[in-house]
Order: structure tokens, then C-alpha cells, then sequence
């Protein structure tokens, strides 16, 4: 419990019993997992074979039908009542304790054996069951506080000012569209679109430059009303959890279109994200990064400065890309992990993001969509974009199979995963977000 | 009835008994109504004192209740199931079809006198009701397509090529903030936000130089599938209308965030629109402006190119701003007109908007909201902002009452208006949109 400035007091996200190293499931895929043990618990909505969607949790290779404990009285209110439907958006809306409660009565409905034989029915086998968009996106906004991925694409465009003067003062963002995130196994159509031609004659064709961006996504959780704003020190509480986020991008389409006002249709045509929601909650314990802002860097302003959220630090995810070619799938190739990045690269903090977006009044509301931006590390193996590993395309990416990637071709797979590791932590996973590349119609 | 080349039939959208200007209603505040005849039956959701949200029309000074309506069997299928609801989402994402059988059944209701006794206690006083937004937007996007605007504004950042090489080719378009757009008569709060200050160290507070940007708003009708475009023949058909819309801008926030992504807080604080939705159905008859692309300009590309949409020519609407300060009303003075221009222009159709946005692919939902971008016309007494009128601040707008404004001040109301008028036809009206600027919190 902090007891903020204003006298209020601010229940803060702690280390419980819900992240004891000790703590085990009497589910037997779950024990030493590597994405989903107990430690975990990440919410996503589900669908059995034939049967409706539904909200779930992923505990080892299960899924355990959470809607159905609601039902049953075996999980807590107010959390219970927001489980009756095939969104999470109800739950995320929730004040961040009651997101609490509910983790710890999962936790140890899923640790305490005795539990096994009311919870027996409502476990699914995940490899049977469909995953679906753990929320409906309400208003879905992209960042760029991955500060390499900033400069490297500021350097394309302004070799002499890659990066902007309002780059460390702000986290820099703009609208995307909620209409077009898909869950991860979606595949992306390459989009048509307009790109410069000779003479400032356009084309209208397909895209020759896909991409992706690797990005986290961070979901809201119970947000403000419009004219209100989230004050930094309560901005984690206004966040239900993170996701893997690819902006696929049409650089071709981008670059002919984004002047004045932005990227739009070179975005617009999908944004993949990861099924499983991994809550903030979850992920207290790998908070353990120092702060990214170097000395000497310019002071946050006041809005944006909170010794608490400074303190915390930042969480130290492992996230990686990997590609499948049709080749590599035809000689029954695995993916090739063609980057490695974190996301201590952030220049900002989520909490920063989020009390940002919200600065102007703009009311946030629950299951709102706020990506990252991309998550380049300082090195070109770092790189979430093939723009970067290839170097805008003048240095192809070179595959182990012999084949070399400028941008995306048809066929080609993307695979995002990520990781959270600490000393004396069990790592936890985020799944994995992945769409595969179809030809134009 | 058109044939398509694809041989595939097309209803199009034309003249028909409903625009029959000798056409009368018997709700005797409807004849001669400047807003509200019986050739408009413009949509939107109403609720009467101390009740529901629930579909309604607007006829002279009256609001009938289409619900009710439906209910009682009166209205046509499969209009008639898709009213029960508090928004228009489920109507406008019928085919335009049922939304014209709707329109004619309206119109014969609503005029022959027969029908008076069964609709008199569906009938409300519009002036006793509260109305609401028209539908749950899903996604909003904002074009720049009022070119004058674009030069006018082009020429305060880039004196020497106000126009892009883009411009002409393609319907310049963001994606807006969804979740803040309210309904006219909503005020609007002052935000606070990020600007420049010496030395590139930003301020953080309440902006300086908030301005309004007249715009009109497309509603799309039935949409297409993630993947699948809109073809521009088509493109009008899933449209379902339009309204006033008012895109709140921070000048001073806009100009130091929006590089090198786009304008974002400095316009996600607000937008607002007119409650009447006027129907693509009710502007057939004032489709008659000259199209706007001058001889010699670039033709556009095939996918923004089709013969009907040339030939049908642009809507011709006439667009006004007024405004009250509070010493205006402290004076019981009427609100100034500052602005008269008009939609003509418009560099891009509304169809070209609606098919430029699909054509990567992109799903448009129905009651996604598109706005034109600022309609300003090509005299400094037609500009659509503030930031226009007062040349970016040099020239204040002199008020009749001796007050001059560079950008809004606390306790201004800002209303936009919009006629439409053709020789021998009964002019429309689109209500009005209107907002009170409140103070920083």
C-alpha cells in the first residue's frame, strides 16, 4: 500500500503468493513449462472444438475454462460477473484488485489438489481448442519508443537529424486501426497499395516491401473518462496485461503516403496480436531493468516523472523473431530465429505510454490496444524490422538455407515469441504471435 | 439499375417519389422547415424525457419513433429488425436497398394523413429529447481532402511547397480517435498538452491556441471483409450517410508532436458531430456540382477512377461556422457567422475517400466514421479554422462586437451548419454541431 501525495492511498502491484518459485500445479503439463506455469496465468478467450468462444486461462498445455468456474461460485467477485461473456473487456475493466483476487484464487485453485475434481471438466487440451481476440478493440494507438528502431528509421529519411527534437520528451504515437487486429494465426494478405513511380507518378499495385515490426502491446485496463487524465503514479492500475504486437508495414506504400500526416493504409491492413494476455500482475517480478534514460538525457516533465514508476524499473522481457520460408517449410526446415532484441530498449515506460495518451483527456477505456512500437535492439542482429536487418534493403538478409530476404515474400512466416526471466524466477512465456504471408488477389 | 462491366447488377441510388418536392407531411411543423422536410428523414437516436436511447427520424420540429414503429409491424423488412436497438450500426449495415424501402415507407407514412392516428403517440417534440450519438463508432478516420486547407495550411510549414507530391493522387488520410468523439452540444475541455518552448524544452499545459476545423462526416453502410476492397463503383452504396463534424485541434501540440508520425493528442481530446445522420439517400437530388479536379491535373489512378462517379457529380453543400463568446451571450447577442464554403471543394469524391480506404484491404464497419478533412474555400472568408482565418494568428478575426480572436477563448461556442440546395428541389437541412469550450481543469 503507497500512500500517494495527495493522501490517497494507491494499492501497488506487489510480489505475492501467486509468484512463489515454490508453487506448483497439480496439472501435470504445467510443472517447469516453458510458456504457461503457475507463475503465469495468462487470460485469452477460447473456443473447444465446436463449442463458443469463452474467456480461459493457459496453465501448461491447458486451458481451463474460467467462464465455467464463474458459473460454478468457485471464483471471486466482482471478477466472477465479468467472466459471462466471450470478451475480456469486463474484466480488464475492473479495478486492478479485483484483477488481483482473482489471480490468487486461481493460483491456488490450480496449486491445491483438493481442487482437481471440480476443475477436471473446465480443463481443455489447448492443441484442441481455437483461440480468439481476447478483447474487443475499442481504439487501437501505436508508439515508438523503441529509441534504435527510431534512430535507424530516422536515419533512412534524415541522416543528419534521425532522431526529432521532441523524441526524449514525449512518447511519440499516432492512431492505428482496431478493425484489422487479428489473433496470431491470421494470415496477412499482401495489401495493395500507391508507391512513388518515376516522376512523381504513383503505381497502384502490390505491396514490395512488407514488413514486420516486433512490438509489445500493452491492454487498458479500467481507463478515465473523457477531460479526466491517469496520473503516472496510477498508470500500471489502468493496465490489464501485455501482448506480442506486429505492426505489419508496407514500407513502399509508407513512404509515398506518410507525408503530412502519418502512416495510414501502409498499417491499416492488419496488426497481428498474441492470444494470451500476460497481466501486469504476472509480470511484477521481472520489472528489474534500470530505467533506459541515460544521464545527461533531458528530465522527463513533471507529467511524465514518478519516482515510484523510475524506481520500479523496467521489465526485462527476452523477445525474439523468427522466420519459415515455403522453401524452408518444404524441406521440413525449423523457423530461423533471425533476431533477439528486449524490451529494455524502451525509451519510455509503459506506465509512461499509457499517462501520456491520457494527458490530453482523451478517455482510455478498457481492452483499448496501445502497441510499443518497434523493439530494435542497439546491434542490426537486434533489429525488429526486416527494414533494419537488411539495412532498407541494401544488405539482404542472409538465411542458413542460402536464400536471402529484402522484405517479405509470399509464404514466408513470422514468429514472435518472448520471454521473462529473473534470478531466482520461474520464466514465464508470452506464446507466440505469428501470421503467414499470402499473395496478393 | 446499372449493369456493372462485371455483368453483375448494381441498384444505384437515384431520384425517386421521396425527393417529389410537392411532397407534404401532415406534421404540420415539418412544411416548409428549413432542416427537416419530409425530403430529408434524416436518422439518429433520440430518447424522450426520462427514457431509452432508441432510433428516430427527424420530421419538422418533431422526432418520430422508428422504433415504436417497428414494433408495431408498421416498417419494412429487414429495416424493420434491425431499429431495435440504440444505436444505427445494425441499420446502416444493411444493403443500401433496405435502407431506400425504409426511406419510401417513411416518406408515404409520414405523408399520407391515413397514417396519423397510428404514428400521433410515436411522435415526440424534438425540443423535449436528448439525442445521442447516432452509432457505436468503431473506427473513425480523418482525410485532408479540402485542398485550399492543404495549401493554406501547407504554406505556415512549408512556404515553398505548400502541396506534397502525393496530394493529388491520393486521398490523404490518419486514423482518428474513436472513443472521444461525442455528440454536438457536448462541451469540449480545453486539453493540456506538450508544446515547444526555447531551446526545444516543451511546456506542458493548458494549449493557446485551440481551434475548431469544419469538416463533414461519412458513415459507412455495410462494409467489406479484412482482405476484400470496396470497389469505387460500389463505393456509394456503402456509404450511409453524412453529418457535421467538428475535428478540435491544439495548434500549438500539433506542432511539436507531429513529426514524424502525425497529429495525435493535439486532436484525440474531442470530436464532435451533428446528431442527424442525412442519408446518402436524401443528398441524390443535390449531386450537382461540376467535378473538381481541373483540366490538366493528374488523372487519377484506375482504382480512384470511375465514369458514373465523374458524371454523377459532387454534392453541393453549403457549410457554415458561427460563434458566441461569452461576451456575446453576457450581451444577449446571436452567434456570429465567421465562415461560409462549401463541400465543393473537395478535392476527392466521398466514394474515392470510401474505396481509397478499403483498397488494402482494410475492413470499414458499418458506422465507422470518415471525415473529410477542413472544407475551407479559396478565400480567407471561407476557411474552415481559426487558424486560417486569422492567417495563423497575424490577422485577428475582428468580431462585430469589437472582439478579435486569433484562436478560441474560454466560453466560446463554435457551431458548424449545412444546407443543401438545387434549383426545384425542397432544400435540406443537417441540424447543427455545435460545442462550448470549458475551461482547464
Amino acid at each position: 500500500m503507497l500512500l500517494l501525495e495527495n493522501g490517497e492511498r494507491c494499492m501497488s502491484i506487489e510480489i505475492d503468493e501467486t509468484h512463489d518459485p515454490a508453487r506448483e500445479s497439480w496439472v501435470p503439463s504445467a510443472r517447469r513449462h516453458a510458456q504457461f506455469p503457475i507463475q503465469n496465468l495468462p487470460y485469452g478467450i477460447f473456443a473447444p472444438a465446436d463449442a463458443e468462444p469463452r474467456p480461459g486461462v493457459a496453465i501448461g498445455d491447458a486451458i481451463l475454462d474460467i467462464g465455467a468456474l464463474a458459473r460454478a461460485g468457485l471464483l471471486p467477485e466482482p471478477a466472477a460477473s465479468a467472466l459471462g461473456s466471450n470478451t475480456l473487456n469486463a474484466l480488464f475493466g475492473l479495478p486492478s484488485a479485483a484483477r488481483r483476487a482473482l489471480r490468487r484464487r486461481l493460483s491456488q485453485l490450480l496449486t491445491d489438489r483438493a481442487h482437481e475434481p471440480a476443475l477436471a471438466t473446465s480443463l481443455h487440451e489447448a492443441t484442441a481448442c481455437t483461440l480468439h481476440l481476447p478483447v474487443l478493440i475499442g481504439d487501437y494507438s501505436d508508439f515508438y519508443v523503441g529509441i534504435h528502431h527510431a534512430m535507424n528509421v530516422g536515419r533512412i529519411f534524415r541522416p543528419d537529424t534521425p532522431l526529432m527534437p521532441n523524441y526524449k520528451h514525449l512518447p511519440i504515437g499516432y492512431h492505428g486501426r482496431a478493425s484489422s487486429v487479428r489473433v496470431s494465426g491470421t494470415p496477412v494478405r499482401r495489401p495493395l497499395g500507391q508507391t512513388a513511380g518515376p516522376d512523381n507518378r504513383p503505381n497502384f499495385a502490390p505491396t514490395r516491401q512488407l514488413d514486420y515490426e516486433l512490438e509489445l502491446g500493452i491492454f487498458i485496463g479500467e481507463g478515465n473518462s473523457l477531460g479526466e487524465r491517469i496520473e503516472l503514479a496510477k498508470a500500471s492500475q489502468h493496465m490489464a496485461g501485455l501482448c506480442l504486437l506486429n505492426d505489419w508495414s508496407a514500407r513502399d506504400v509508407q513512404a509515398w503516403e506518410r507525408l503530412p500526416l502519418g502512416p495510414f493504409l501502409s498499417k491499416s491492413f492488419q496488426t497481428s496480436i498474441s492470444p494470451w494476455v500476460i497481466s501486469t500482475e504476472a509480470l511484477v517480478p521481472f520489472r528489474i531493468a534500470p530505467p533506459s534514460r541515460p544521464e545527461g538525457d533531458p528530465k522527463p516533465l513533471p507529467y511524465l516523472e514518478d519516482a515510484t514508476d523510475r524506481a520500479g524499473g523496467q521489465y526485462a522481457l527476452n523477445l525474439e523473431v523468427s522466420l519459415l520460408t515455403s522453401r524452408m517449410r518444404d524441406s521440413a526446415l525449423a523457423p530461423e530465429r533471425i533476431s533477439r532484441t528486449t524490451s529494455t530498449v524502451m525509451y519510455f515506460t509503459f506506465a509512461q505510454i499509457v499517462a501520456h495518451q491520457a494527458s490530453n483527456g482523451c478517455n482510455l477505456n478498457p481492452g483499448d490496444l496501445l502497441g510499443t512500437g518497434t523493439l530494435s535492439g542497439p546491434t542490426r542482429e537486434g533489429s525488429g524490422s526486416l527494414l533494419e536487418l537488411s539495412g532498407a534493403g541494401t544488405q539482404p538478409l542472409r538465411l542458413a538455407n542460402g536464400e536471402t530476404r529484402r522484405f517479405l515474400e509470399d509464404g514466408d512466416e513470422v514468429m514472435f515469441t518472448a520471454t521473462a526471466e529473473a534470478p531466482g524466477r520461474v520464466s514465464i512465456g508470452f506464446g507466440s504471435c505469428r501470421g503467414v504471408v499470402l499473395p496478393s488477389h
